[in-house]
């Protein structure tokens, strides 16, 4: 199979060596990019005049060619030619003949390579913050849908205070749009141009990286050639940010396999969204949100594959590096299924609005209402919280409800109390108290929903 | 101990459960940003009538004398009060009796700690990023000092093509000015007020968040005070980025140890850096070096060990999220220090420039010039890289140098070839012709020295 | 500070590599090893007359009532020195002078510290088993306790079988029991010395490692000194298997926590195994449990961390192996404290009996039951499956209990159906039918749990 | 497409969830083990009559026929069935109707993916260790073959003290018993049969495990349902061995690479083991080492991914235990191939005995040895390292060669010091004086690799 380097060599490569370090079964995924990159290096060396511009042009037009097959799937990739690269080469000797060989002139696989992968990390942001942006925008539908839905809020997994479900549907929203600015922030550092770094060092050939830049839509051009052959920081921040949303995905998705449970029964997944059971008839299985979940154990793992391979390696490149391609490759893919699956399932979610009247009916959950109660007549914070504290355990010890306290006993606890202590005794006037910025009452929610849909439409 | 909670409960907690949930051996490291926070709250409370101006007043003046204390390190922690909030308090309860406890009204542990990590976060990316520039600018010195000397650049190990020194070493200044953008772009989200959020849902008392939000310095409230209690990504993001920076200096440590070797004898490490041995008289060993290198597997594991924790946790707040802050405040640790010895190791460090001069006159370094050579004489790229690779087996096996093939020998390779072509091997000619831009020419490196000052000084 | 080897410096250590590279602040845990250790080395070296029987015995003498200071806490460690090997010898020093330069002969703080620590290493083996075995014998005596609890078996979270609540509990025990089994194979490659392979190479003088070994306990003694000194294989092993421990006590914890919500309502935990709110007065959280789900992450990014730090470390030793001591001992501590806390915890746990009976009452537990009834009718299985599964839906339709559906529409659904059929719809019957080996029958429990109890007394 | 649970819903599964929830892409792999569990299920059920022993037998039959067909490569899956068990469930039926029906008796997914992937687990460890055993080999000829090779053995990648090569090459030996080793043991908990546990409870129909234990060549039964169907610690154990058993190889590869470096130039790596440069005509790199070195990366990340995906899961059976898969297989092909590539790479290298003689007569490497010299003479211990420290500052000081101190001069350093000194100063006397058990002298390499040779023939 014809190489890209073999000339120097006496012998055949070891054909187990061919297979352990063959990367076609991969990187095939960037040809779009090796060709649109050659293409942009034809163009500049032809109008650098490094190669003549008849040749410029003979190779732009096959390479145009090689583009709308790959882009229409029916490129054929040789797995015998190690790499993406060596497969564009040869396929365009292939059609052109000699003058194929003046394309890699002026430029290095370390420095294609680096291009081809920040393209693709371009184009990929992209397209996951559309993917979250889209689920953002579910998830505020949702909320909208069941905006007077109460639920008990939720801390240690025992019941805390009585929240809107719209309200920490929305908490899910900030933590998606936080993970939509670390892609962004990612971005400002894919969008540098490596290409005419050549192996390391640069070239003695008069290139013009400033004119590739352009026609590969890059806002800047590395300064510095060794740097930019060596490293992929950018890769590992983008997998950061990815394991950060993953995390995030994971926890809306225990949430929602928690809520969709027999004995919360909050939720109710739609039957297009659940699998059975090989030997148990009954089961409507979550199986969707638990691979959501487990998705967060493959982006770490990629994530630290990555980590790991890049520490201590010396400047400037190594071939450990090609490992970065499929780690990177299966956690955005992971990702992309991911987050378009949860927001399809939540378009189809019900919520079963009488268990969560019968959740949120629990008294307790205004527990803190009485101490604020108590705080506003005047009550040190730290007497009121232990004044109901020993309510608490008092209707504990005898089984009572909160509201089944007669107004004497009440008194007797703290002098404070009026009857007017019975109308903070359910979930609705708990919620509607949250007047704080950021609480859990309607108007707030409302603000905010209405917010996001302006954020979102953009 | 007096605990913030303990008025409903019967029995006394297990001593075991005291040790083991304990967090004060850890959090007390947050005093200061808690105290803080305290005195922004009784300020705010006072402000908005939720407690009386003079108890405001009274509770503002203990603290601020407190804070004294916990500067000077002159605060006493009383390790069997469970965490730094409950040290807080009981230190201002024996100062100042009942009023005391009005401070934690309209606040919960769950918005404080994330109030208190939130400042000590900006403070410490003020920090780290301070650190790093130091890193930087002692870099730069180091390459202006020895702008002359140039080494074999490798890839792979590999002998690759010469370069100057200096600008190896400015690639790790443009990795580390990556690092120090990460950070900040980090901060931007460290940058929200979390305190006013409550338990999980706000308050029903009439605070002021943006007050807080203006006293403490942060730049925005947060929207969603379930979303503000439940999450840590800016904890997460913050060990992205210093695992990235890890990651860069523990490759700068693998060069340079590796340049410290008697095998390679380019760099000389001041004996104020280097430790010997117990068994072996002879020994000066590069350990700090080793030891920043091995930093990266520490940070990684502690970024690793809070996605674990984090992954598929229900909202809102749970107990599993008070072990964000040994391994938060361990990576930064660590960090902090290795970026100050390692800056103060760069500027001890001498260059043997002999031996960079002997081992970058291994002529094989100019290969790539030579193909260079043949392209800009209109040879097909991929035809005159055949040839030069011929030349490269033919001096091997003969065990020749390059500079010793006779003229009419070049002829038989290529026509093309002159006698300039001799004028071609040495490392000097070789790093000067690398005029591209990011490339390793002398006037290339003088200009992002200069540039690189600029930036630095401001 | 006296160093073990300044000897060739003429330049003062600076100050920063000092802290930085101080190991003292963890490696003091190493002490009694290091002293124990010692001494078998000193008895060895005037054994083999490499120095005077006296000058050994004055050498043993001292270090005896070193120990027995460590032994008491007495021993005073100085944080100046730089690791616990130069503690020792220093002390040593000033108790007897002169004659204390003699013990540090024939042997390297590399080959030192890795007695230290495999000395350490087993005995904490052997705290672990001991711990995990105390929880097992808790674990057997809870399900003995509550033998006749039925609950509903989960998969996927959602209700699959009813199962014996003591079944799940031994299903955590055989978990613990292969963890124990990991444990002690990692024991037999710690079980090995390494003393007396010196720097890396082995000594000229005349020492006796099997004497050394049986002084120590050792049951072999290492076979090359280069790996002796540059691996911790033995480290790692034990760190993955501590992973995998807390992995299983992380899924206990999770279904402790899960079965103690107000919506499983199953399990009753002991009021001091519990903490309250700052905020909200009735809170009863299980922050425990939560602390030991998270123990995982810690673990794992322990384990992470020493695997990141060996990859691609060249032999031999190399002073990154410093690190291996922090995440070893926090390891080992964390899930030390983890191991008793839970133990301690299981035994003061309730069970809420009427819950267990109200949850394990949803007959659709019992559909597999009714796909085997009619199997062993003659029905084939994936026929029978799809019968009940429609019946199932025709239930859920109707919103009927199975126990609803008359006689004749069984038998419109399968003529095999016959009046037993309304035998088996109940929860006792259908884990009483589960009598394959290893099935949650009563005396496939009771079998199990008197072998678990011989088997734990050992 | 026909499932195995889609009985009782009502709706079409969502075409994202069956894309997103499909297994068959990788776990096709395990269709041979799924196929030899069937044929035991078959064979039992008959046997036990819960099936007529007519059936069974064409069950079994039209299994073996599909048996051979997936060993010879000429199987057709269909990829839109959901997973391997589906697949060969629906090419059953597609060959003798509807007795297929009756194979899924008294067994679930859940305990057959179990079974099938126990099987497959216990092969892949067979596999593994006969390839590390060849690797072991490899290098015992490669030792033998290079024996008289004495080069500087490193700490801290500086000179310490002369070892021959051949210990060195030993200790990987070693490293590598251990790791075999350890999949020896996790082999035990391999070895335990599921099969029977049915979906978590067990089954009501009266199965004969213990036959089918023998029939699939399994030691022991499980004991517990739930356990059995709920762990994948021996995935988890297994991945922890890989992990080290990659450490260790990158570690030599590091080695391998460093030695191949021009500055070292001790290892000639064979030219089918290296691969060039598409820009550098000269270039000879070692990417095979550098990929071994960068799969412990793959690796690791495998077992976080695993770890953390298992962390908090809820028992039994949930989906997320379905990416055990590509992690695990992902994880032993990579270090398949990379064990076997290593082995040939191994067999084709050369040592360049010239700079190993080179490298070896720095006579620093004596330092250690010049300590003992003194010792035996009665000089203690540290007394002796101090005066041999001197000595050595005296020589570079001076830019002296130890052996260039004049007799005179060693007696002013030490009065010990007599004309025999000078024997010391090669690096061949201070290997063959490391007599010490474990020690490099050549005595205990010979023995050592006639030991390995009669221990790995086995």
């Amino acid at each position: 199979m014809a190489k890209l380097w073999g000339s120097r060599f006496k012998k055949k490569t070891n054909s187990l060596v061919e297979k352990f370090s063959s990367s076609i079964g991969y990187d095939y995924k960037l040809a779009k990019y090796d060709v649109l990159a050659s293409i942009a290096q034809a163009q500049m060396l032809g109008k650098a005049r490094i190669i003549s511009v008849r040749d410029s042009a003979r190779i732009v037009q096959a390479l145009r060619v090689m583009l709308k097959q790959i882009e229409q799937g029916s490129f054929v990739f040789d797995k015998k030619a190690e790499d993406v690269h060596t497969n564009i080469q040869n396929a365009l000797k292939k059609k052109i003949g000699q003058v194929a060989k003046k394309l890699h002139t002026a430029r290095s696989r370390n420095d294609l390579v680096a291009t081809d992968l920040r393209m693709y990390a371009k184009e990929e942001i992209r397209n996951q913050k559309s993917k979250i942006k889209y689920l953002q925008l579910v998830l505020v539908e949702f909320a909208k849908k069941n905006i007077k839905v109460i639920i008990p809020g939720f801390t240690h997994l025992q019941h805390a205070q009585a929240i809107s479900l719209a309200h920490q549907l929305l908490a899910y929203v900030e933590m998606l749009e936080r993970d939509q600015q670390r892609l962004s922030d990612a971005y400002k550092r894919c969008d540098v141009l490596p290409l005419g770094s050549a192996a390391l060092a640069g070239t003695t050939l008069p290139i013009n990286r400033n004119y590739l830049a352009k026609l590969l839509g890059f806002s800047k051009v590395s300064a510095n050639s060794i740097d930019a052959v060596s490293d992929r920081d950018f890769v590992l921040e983008i997998l950061s940010a990815l394991s950060i949303l993953s995390m995030h995905l994971s926890r809306m998705a225990e949430d929602f396999i928690l809520w969709a449970s027999p004995e919360f029964g909050l939720l109710e997944l739609d039957e297009s969204f659940c699998t059975g059971s090989s030997l148990m008839p009954q089961k409507r299985n979550p199986d969707v949100l638990e691979l959501i979940r487990a998705n967060a154990g493959t982006v770490y793992g990629n994530l630290l594959a990555l980590l790991t391979t890049f520490k201590g390696l010396p400047l400037s490149y190594n071939r450990d590096m090609q490992l970065d391609k499929p780690a990177f490759f299966n956690s955005l893919e992971s990702l992309s299924a991911g987050l378009e699956v949860f927001s399809e399932l939540v378009k189809c979610c019900g919520i079963n609005s009488n268990q969560a009247l019968m959740l949120s009916s629990d008294e307790l959950l205004c527990a803190t209402d009485l101490v604020d109660y108590l705080v506003r007549k005047g009550v040190a914070f730290q007497e009121a919280h232990k004044i109901v504290g020993k309510i608490v355990a008092f209707t504990q010890e005898r089984k009572l409800f909160l509201s089944e306290i007669p107004p004497e006993k009440w008194k007797q606890f703290s002098g404070r109390f009026e009857k007017d202590v019975y109308g903070l005794l359910n979930a609705q006037a708990s919620v509607e108290a949250k007047r704080s910025f950021g609480g859990t009452c309607l108007v707030n929610i409302k603000r905010e929903l209405s917010n996001w849909k302006k954020r979102l439409k953009k």
